[in-house]
């Protein structure tokens, strides 16, 4: 992952999804959820350059494939809405032909073309939508809200929204990328539910957009697990509305790297807020692999400590216990060699050359009571790297899964 | 799985390792833990036909390449020797010349070829061996205990030791066969943290042994989940010692199908005492999955959906949330149609061709508060089908793995 200095790009303070120029959002409370707002939307003012990436189960929602079929035809979506507490997933085809309604009525209210509408749901599988509640919200859209709003809409059990923004030069364009998330449960490498929407008011080409969203979600959202599970309406959209005017950004503009730092940046930051707010969680635990002979092989050692169960706990319960991680690192099936292998918890090398080294139980107790926890590996065995973001498995995680339609 | 009728194999009532004729067994404490018992063995008064099968860890434990070593060389074991509370696995150089003096040592001590005695051990990962403390434990061996000692010396966080023995004819000549396991978390297929010893007085082809042993575990031990973790030290050993004097077993023998039915239910059946004793468990959980193209394809969505963190939970919640079941089949990665399949909680079908059926939710939640729990899963699409053990997730398996070593 390449370093990004501060002068090139700039996080915002308080950055939104409605922070580049042009986009509004809203959220509103159509009954679908007892009390909390349960319908939202995102809104630009002019058709914007779309790319989507979709959940890898096979039972993908309804939702995602009117998205998607609506994106890879028009290649520009110009207003996203999103409901709560219900997936319209495991639905058949009036569950497809609930969502197809849906993106219509939405078109109409904002006089927009019916394939630049995406649509996404969250929440519960196996229940038909009730289109009433979902027609209301859409006649609310448009009204004055706010984009915290929004936020609020798309979440589960979360208990944070998920929001921010960078703003970088291209050709001497002030751009901004926007972007808000929900997920927290079920959460996984390959789009697990967990919906995050980007935004931007550069110009961007829609197919380098989609290639560029592709290969930064597999370095950021692919790279997150909250419980291994990976959900049936999972989506990534981009939006870029070209209202900066700058030159059309694709692969042989010459600040394209920069524009895919950005992105890489924002979508890292926003699956780290997923990953810290996973469910029950307490502490962000950040898996760095490197010495791996591939970029896929290390993502997935990676993948395997950052899922493990038992390394979930020992990081809850702050116990430095490597052994769970040597454990996870060797089922993991990549090429590696045990005798090479080294361990560390933040600074504190605890495995080197496969061997345990001496260290202080009780630093390393109170390395990991921080809210963030870095677990090194060193496999030695080649000079590829990647990153995994997970969170610890708590109390809490439980008491919420086995209680969550009650 | 092939249907066993009673006449053909019995169970016994309190059955053990040692019920098969000729095995003694045996457990002692020699300070590896504060106060419980931490050694063990199991002797056979003649060196019997042996096999093995291993943990696919890449990270080996040192005792499992002694043990494999010596099987692979001389096919027949007389003793089996047990650690618990120490792993002696990335212990390195050291650990591995410790498990050969410990295999040498019990050797001399039971005057048996040193390759005929195979080393097993569990506990914490990375810690040398205290070798005074194997040589105590290896000194008493012999000494007058019981069958018990040794199903406690083997245990970690098992809240209950785990045995049983079968009888069935062959050759006109009873035929007993015997086992003891231990293992709770850390347990997935493929070997994990789990050490399985099986015996018989059948007189068994060694090869033929271990072609059965494979094909047994594969769909035993290898279909039973606690966390998705797979350990380094996890075996299955079978001893056959032949004291019943039947013509020596082999493919060609023509009760040969009836002794891997027998050793397949008694596999499944320590499996099952390992799963309903996962760390924290309240229940048993059996996924069912028939209508699928090949027998590993019914495997790998069973073994999916016993892994769910979010099953797990909703079965310890007795929370019918049949959508979970669907989201981990649809993320198996196995050729599937989302609009055949069809879900069953016990006798309670929930979804059918894809699409949710009504059925009562307190039924189902009646349903699930059943001590063994089993899911049923129709892929229409074959006739092929698996079976996988698991347990749900609670409160008390974080806890358990939180502070395992405190």
């Amino acid at each position: 992952m390449a370093i990004m200095t501060e002068s090139t790009i700039q996080v915002l303070k308080d950055g939104h999804v409605t922070s580049p120029k042009g986009f509004t959002a809203g959220g509103i409370h159509c009954g679908l959820r007892k009390e909390k707002l349960d319908f939202g939307w995102i809104h630009s003012e002019n058709p914007a350059a779309a790319a989507g990436v979709y959940t890898l189960n096979t039972f993908q929602a309804a939702p995602l494939k009117v998205t998607k079929n609506s994106i890879e035809q028009e290649k520009h979506i110009q207003t996203i809405i999103v409901n709560s507490a219900n997936a319209n997933s495991c639905t058949g085809e009036q569950g497809y032909s609930d969502a197809l309604t849906m993106q219509q009525w939405a078109a109409e209210k904002m006089d927009v073309s019916t394939d630049h509408v995406a649509v996404a749901s969250t929440g519960l599988i196996g229940v038909p939508l009730p289109m009433d509640k979902i027609k209301k919200g859409i006649d609310l859209m448009g009204s004055e809200t706010s984009t915290e709003d929004f936020e609020h809409a798309i979440l589960t059990t979360d208990t944070v929204t998920k929001h921010t923004a960078i703003q970088l030069e291209i050709d001497n364009k002030t751009i901004t990328i926007g972007g808000a998330a929900k997920g927290s449960g079920m959460i996984h490498p390959n789009m697990a539910t967990m919906l995050s929407f980007i935004t931007t008011d550069a110009a961007v080409d829609p197919d380098s957009l989609q290639h560029a969203l592709r290969e930064v979600t597999n370095k950021s959202f692919n790279m997150i697990t909250v419980d291994g599970d990976s959900s049936t309406n999972d989506m990534v959209l981009v939006l870029a509305n070209g209202q900066q005017n700058n030159n059309l950004l694709n692969e042989s503009h010459p600040e394209w790297a920069t524009f895919i730092q950005a992105l890489q940046l924002i979508s890292e930051e926003l699956a780290k807020m997923i990953a810290r707010d996973g469910e029950g969680a307490t502490k962000l635990i950040e898996v760095n692999v490197k010495g791996a002979p591939t970029e896929e092989s290390a993502g997935q050692v990676a993948k395997a400590v950052i899922s493990s169960n038992l390394v979930k706990t020992a990081v809850y319960g702050s116990d430095p216990n490597w052994g769970r991680i040597v454990c996870a690192v060797g089922y993991s099936e990549q090429p590696l060699d045990p005798e090479k292998i080294g361990v560390s918890l933040g600074d504190i090398e605890v495995v080197k050359d496969g061997l345990p080294l001496e260290f202080d139980e009780g630093e390393g107790k109170s390395y990991l009571e921080n809210k963030t926890v870095k677990l090194g590996i060193d496999l030695q065995n080649g000079s590829c790297e990647a990153t995994a973001w997970g969170c610890d498995l708590t109390y809490d995680y439980v008491k919420i899964n086995a209680s969550y339609r009650t």
